[in-house]
């Protein structure tokens, strides 16, 4: 079983949205387990302080090493083999590829940062993966959390049915998703294009392959210019197939 | 008062994670409101359906243009100022800057996709801005909701102390966070680098600004380059800023 440990100030926070939906379903039928640990429990004075004042001044609370330490050390043992993430936004950006890794894996520890930070010496200390979500600012660590843990679980076996699996193909091919239509044939005047309804699945396939780069292209030049390099690389001998797109 | 109303098929994922912390509090104060609303309130059909299957054959299910159409009509009626946002791998990468305009606004609708997709008519006659909150895959876009409205709340009036409002200029320089410290000041044998303690506030000042140069530097080649030829810019008017790829 697939196993996350967040530790939080806020473990009332979960499941939260994790506990419903696809994640719910899955958490319920065994595929994975998550628990959220207090960090509070972990403090060592009666007013269960995990904070204090940053060294050299300046506005906000760092966490501190030792009680992090404490709740890590308690939580996963160095017999434990899962990784050991820190939500930050000086983190490494997430990526689908890591996701994959991750839910491949045993499972995750997650500590929840805090914006105002994180002692700089337990990061080292219990060698902790620091991993942004995007460029932005959250009030805390544990939204972010809950992206990473629900990004993995979709992906382990038998949480998706095969349909979403095929998708996710096309995602891992560095292209963004060909544009969906569905019923009502037209909708305000406009209708489906006429491809997608020739029946003619050859033209669907193309058709779609065509739109996701174009879309890629026009809104995405980074992913695009990642994309086109790797098309070079498919010139040289011994480069694995191309993956289909159209799943 | 800022307003975010949630289109979804999940209405009870929320408030969640919104209802607790910095952002609970502020919506206690009458800083902001939530409405999370069913699209299946909008369905026509006793099954109440949102969805069908994609024309042209494929995977997964696609949300229905006139379904959410009506959902969008209902909820923000052309006289509603709120930009209208569809949560989406698609989408163009949310950042801070955005987070920060949308925070100076009135409020948002978000429409939470699903990886499936939505019809593509929708997205174009109720003009939605498809944001990416990463560039990895949910189960739904609902924690993406939550992640944006979260971000915005922590910069409304009122929300964070000032403390919090100085460490945000500093990502909003487009460096990454220097490294932080407080209290012990020996941990597991390692100290508080001594420039923190010397009471000296310029140095720390400088210290500080190196780090954080460093870490950019190192971490994110793509902000740094942003960076640095904004502040070539200023020397050499109308040079584009650089693209960065390897980020």
């Amino acid at each position: 079983m697939w196993r996350a440990s967040v530790i939080t100030i806020f473990p009332d926070m979960f499941p939260g949205p994790l506990g419903a939906s696809l994640a719910g379903k899955a958490r319920a039928g065994g595929i994975w387990d998550l628990a959220a640990v207090d960090l509070r429990d972990f403090a060592t004075d009666r007013h269960r302080s995990v904070d204090d004042t940053p060294a050299g001044g300046g506005p906000g609370m760092v966490l501190r090493a030792d009680v992090l330490a404490r709740a890590i050390d308690a939580v996963a043992p160095d017999t434990d083999g899962r990784p050991r993430l820190l939500t930050s936004p000086r983190g490494k950006p997430l990526t689908q590829a890591r996701v994959a890794a991750l839910a491949a894996g045993p499972g995750v520890v997650v500590v929840c940062g805090r914006f105002e930070g994180v002692d700089e010496r337990v990061i080292a200390a219990r060698n902790l993966e620091e991993v942004s979500i995007g460029d932005y600012v959250l009030s805390g660590g544990e939204l972010a959390a809950m992206v990473l843990i629900d990004a993995c679980v979709r992906l382990l076996p038998g949480v998706m049915g095969k349909e979403a699996s095929g998708a996710e193909e096309s995602f891992s091919d560095g292209l963004l998703e060909y544009p969906h239509y569905t019923r009502p044939q037209i909708f305000e005047g406009r209708d489906i294009p006429s491809i997608l309804v020739s029946g003619d699945h050859g033209r669907v396939a193309a058709w779609r392959r065509a739109e996701a780069e174009r879309l890629t292209r026009e809104r995405r030049p980074d992913l695009w210019a990642v994309h086109t390099s790797g098309m070079h690389g498919a010139q040289a001998p011994g480069t694995p197939p191309k993956k289909a797109t159209d799943g």
